[in-house]
């Protein structure tokens, strides 16, 4: 039996690894649960799994769960999520929160050498040479939730390292792939939610349609496999069935494919290296897809693809800047405030102002993606 | 520096096994070179690589390569290929040569413990009940160099067998893919010869065409994988660019891709589970490709694969029947002695009206061979 920590329970990801417990009750049990403030899905989730550990946003949330549910023992914040996560009883970590407030646990985590699933990109996107230093020292394997990593991790089952060629990340395009620039110019919010393959949150949403999702992708392939940004391709690839591929130095390609399905993902990082059935999961009958498309990355149609290259390449604390900004725009344009081109020129605007440090320390990163947030704020009033 | 027996040096793998070889020189040397007896071949290869032993078809070949040479080591036929394959010298043994000439070969490199590159079709559709048995006994890997069952191959690395729900063998369809049963009817050799995909020996396109060489495959895939035939199925997909697939229990499908070059699953067995540079391989864009395409098999319009997996199910030595009738049929058709639909119907008589025998031995299957080609050959007259 596995006990699990499970970061971030009422998000996407934490609803889905919660689906793929239900299947495997003999295999799985919940440890911890931890969310912010989603308290309408979180009781009835701590009634039916009903986790030792509880951890909550804010005191509200608290009070909340402990009048529901008669929990005993709910705890608060960063520091309940250090302790959730670090419990001698926990065999995994799956951090599914959102934002940067997933960092510390996870780093603790390390140090407590547990198995981690991780589905928080802030964590390697701003902090990925802390992180994947941290993970060295402790020897603590780091097993991707996201569909694209994951079909990396698998494609590099029982390969070395040094025979890799290059990665290569494929990218359905999101929602407005088939739009010029010129017709982006006046796309709305509802256009925007409308992704074609995969049901996801709002935010990953408006992510997958500017490309700066698999930016993001791209900087954290380059810390997760340690791979130079040289070696890193992005291929378009509406249907989103091969997931990513690896090439490897004699020219052979490996690539892990499926429906999209995060429960495959999910329950790999939950039963790697071995498997278990997934029963409700479609099997993919590439028979009934009758057609694969593929087609070349235009950097000048997805700038925010090309900001995320050079923000990675540029390193430091530029990362940090690229994510903050990209989330305030976002958040901006989902309350309709600027329109969906501002996105990608309010992030690099904020990357051609930002004076880059290098090794940034957690502390600065933080105080980079608050002063960053800010300034994006301020370029808009 | 792993030492080489290569039997089948001047057929298309043999040949391209040494264009591997000549790019790793530093890595692989030639110990041992068969042939049969294409000395015009074979003697510029024993000259560049100067193997310390020659093994040939017969007395006139040795005679052609000794004066031609001046070689002192030259064995004769299936003694010269056990010796060759068995030395202590050897560290791989490639198995490249046609027809059933390879069985005893490889069964004594079972023996010694040789790791054995496998690229003789016979030796599993035949016997994969002798091979295996001696292979699991011994603890001798076999690693499969045809494309497809080296995609299979690679998929697995990494994996447990019990977590394996199918295998998804691919097929191009051949040359006559696009044909329906009654433009069959009078295809000429000429058409059947010109392979879309693959630039291949004439018996191999021609069981192309007739889907025969998948069916062969199939089998050979449930002995090598130890895999039930109702875990085995074949997809069409024309483009060849994904060389199969393998889906797991928890619906994620692995895939190797490439190029269509046997360079790369031959040197694949030979570095399994490294890799090694293949500079002059062309690497696989799939931009370029921009589409792949895959469709049911139509088990009605290729009857050949339908038999195969007939004669595979129903196993003893109807796999025998199954291929030795092939081959006879195959030969009259490229004489023009017989249609193209003609093979099919050869294949089903010899099966139809064969007595199977459970666990044949060698001596058995080598009866049966030969009784069958020659009861093919009656069928016609």
């Amino acid at each position: 039996m596995k006990k699990i920590a499970l970061l971030g329970a009422t998000g996407s990801i934490g609803e889905q690894t919660l689906d793929v417990m239900r299947q495997h009750t003999e295999e799985f049990s919940l440890f911890a649960l931890a969310f912010g403030s989603n308290t309408e899905k979180a009781i009835p989730m701590i009634r039916e799994f009903e986790p030792a550990v509880v951890v909550t946003g804010n005191e509200k949330s608290r009070e909340e769960v402990r009048k529901a549910t008669n929990h005993s023992n709910i705890l608060i914040g960063e520091e309940g999520l250090k302790a959730a996560s670090t419990a001698s009883e926990v065999d995994v970590l799956v951090n599914a929160v959102m934002g940067s407030v997933g960092l510390p646990a996870t780093l603790e985590a390390i140090k407590a050498r547990k198995r981690i699933a991780i589905a928080n990109k802030e964590t390697l996107v701003t902090a990925g040479h802390i992180v994947m230093a941290e993970a060295e020292k402790y020897n603590t394997p780091l097993i991707p939730v996201d569909s694209e990593h994951s079909a990396i991790f698998q494609a590099l089952n029982g390969e070395r390292m040094e025979d890799v060629r290059r990665l290569i990340i494929t990218a359905s395009g999101g929602s407005f792939r088939d739009k010029t620039r010129e017709q982006l110019q006046g796309v709305k919010v509802k256009d925007a939610l409308n992704h074609p393959n995969w049901s996801m949150g709002a935010k990953i949403t408006i992510d997958s349609a500017s490309m700066m999702n698999k930016g993001l992708e791209v900087i954290e392939a380059h810390w997760l496999f340690n791979m130079p940004y040289e070696k890193i391709h992005v291929l378009l690839h509406r249907e989103s069935v091969i997931h990513s591929l690896v090439e490897f130095k004699d020219r052979s390609v490996m690539a892990q494919l499926g429906s999209p399905d995060m429960k495959v993902p999910i329950q790999y990082a939950l039963t790697y290296p071995d498997r278990m059935d997934l029963s409700n999961t479609d099997s993919l009958e590439l028979e009934e897809f009758s057609q694969l498309n593929f087609s070349k990355m235009d950097l000048d149609r997805f700038r925010c693809l090309k900001l995320a290259f050079d923000a990675g390449k540029a390193g430091g604390s530029m990362p940090t800047v690229l994510n903050a900004a990209n989330e305030q725009a976002v958040a901006m344009f989902l309350e309709e405030k600027i329109s969906f081109l501002e996105i990608e020129s309010l992030v690099e605007k904020s990357l051609t102002e930002h004076n880059s440090i290098s090794e940034p320390s957690l502390s600065d990163i933080i105080e980079i993606d608050k002063e960053t947030r800010k300034r994006v704020e301020r370029y808009v009033k």
